[in-house]
């Protein structure tokens, strides 16, 4: 897969009274960065939730390592760690433009579920889904040294 | 209808950079103060979208008179200006805790809509909530001067 | 001024229980593309608040037509429709990707303002920005039929 | 302490398309009932940050076990669980309004700074604050089963 990394400005709404980023909007950009991924996997989340699938969060966790600004603009660098059929966990690394500074590291994992919320064992319904996870876990996107 | 003022603390997420509550927060704090009425007026919106009801917002508008601040406490008087069996109007006041300031003037317009968005009239299946309205409308609930 | 439509992909979490786009996030989506207008411009907002001038929000008004759904992109044409040396009025129209359906039709106004809140009028301080605004007002940015 | 329970509706704009709470939203939620804790402990966020104190967080994680819906009330359980001098950690157990159900449980950690972001021992400077966090940690505030 040839990964182009998800870049994006940061919005005037999204700083708070410490003239910073608020910490609750890097959970926002990791969806943004994972709808991102997921697009160019060639998998439309919208398509996805029409046939009766959902990818839920079942947790995050977040390192504020160095504020990010109004002005700023910065880099996710995700990575699928895990997966095997129904789960799946993912890292992702927030640096500035030129990828000098780590502004943040994070991680999610995730469920398919269908409509009632349920588990949904993807290599049945959905086999290219489950390929294209299968092809892409563990594997490095982007080379940051 | 005896109404209980609806208040309500300032987050620290709902500041923005310039150190103030951002603008888009106070079509929040409307919606809030709204469904809040409605409960007092005895209606659960949660009950109402179960049987099938909607409230979209057609339309706001908001005039920021002075800036509310992180630490300070709102209070929201709503009127309900219009009301004709589809849609109705409303107007809201945002005070301070003390009523001594007028922080925001705005108002909103809806329309009851079923879960395919086509407009309903009230009258015939809500006649509960119709006459509610019609009860409501025009009617000062806070005497502030 | 050759103006290049501001263009952009709805987010996840900017849907709600209605499953379209919350109408709280179209203040926000007009506060992106303001500010990408003055990047347009040749002003960055950054450098404006650096060097002691904000732009506050004085007042929004906003309206509903058609509402905008998770997978949809919205392209949005601003428009200075008044501006008189401290305070300016601007429209917006938010149009879908293809501009074939109007989604949105809005307006704001601000004033020009320093770190005190105290109006600024710009004409002096600040002439290229104030020759900036006087050489675009009233000016159709895109033709749309 | 006698610690009265942070309790919280939820917010229609707080809800996302899969017809429950999106997920950014408790990071918001855990701000809160930190807020409201310090509140309790006789501690002005507002007033520390106006003596030149701020409290940024430097992680946050977070495991949904059962999503929460509009029109529930949740109610959060906060617990400092480590305390040395110029860091702290944070847990969270977030609840449906009669207990029955732990809808959350979270972590954070935290950093006393001043106005430049460099940590500030607390020992010297607010030992009235220090006090009370070390009276404070390890201490479960309510008593669940």
């Amino acid at each position: 897969m040839e990964y182009k990394v998800f870049k994006r400005r940061i919005n005037y709404y999204e700083t708070d009274k410490m003239q910073v980023v608020h910490h609750s909007n890097y959970i926002r950009f990791l969806e943004e960065c994972r709808m991102d991924f997921l697009d160019q996997l060639g998998i439309s989340y919208d398509m996805l939730e029409q046939s009766g699938l959902m990818i839920p969060v079942l947790s995050v966790s977040c390192n504020y390592r160095m504020a990010v600004r109004y002005g700023d603009t910065i880099c996710i660098v995700p990575k699928v760690t895990r997966f095997h059929g129904v789960k799946f966990e993912m890292s992702y690394k927030i640096y500035s433009e030129d990828f000098t500074v780590l502004h943040n590291d994070a991680t999610s994992s995730h469920c398919f579920v269908g409509m009632d919320f349920k588990p949904v064992r993807i290599k049945k319904e959905y086999p290219e889904l489950c390929e294209k996870f299968e092809s892409i876990v563990g594997q490095d996107l982007l080379d940051i040294e």
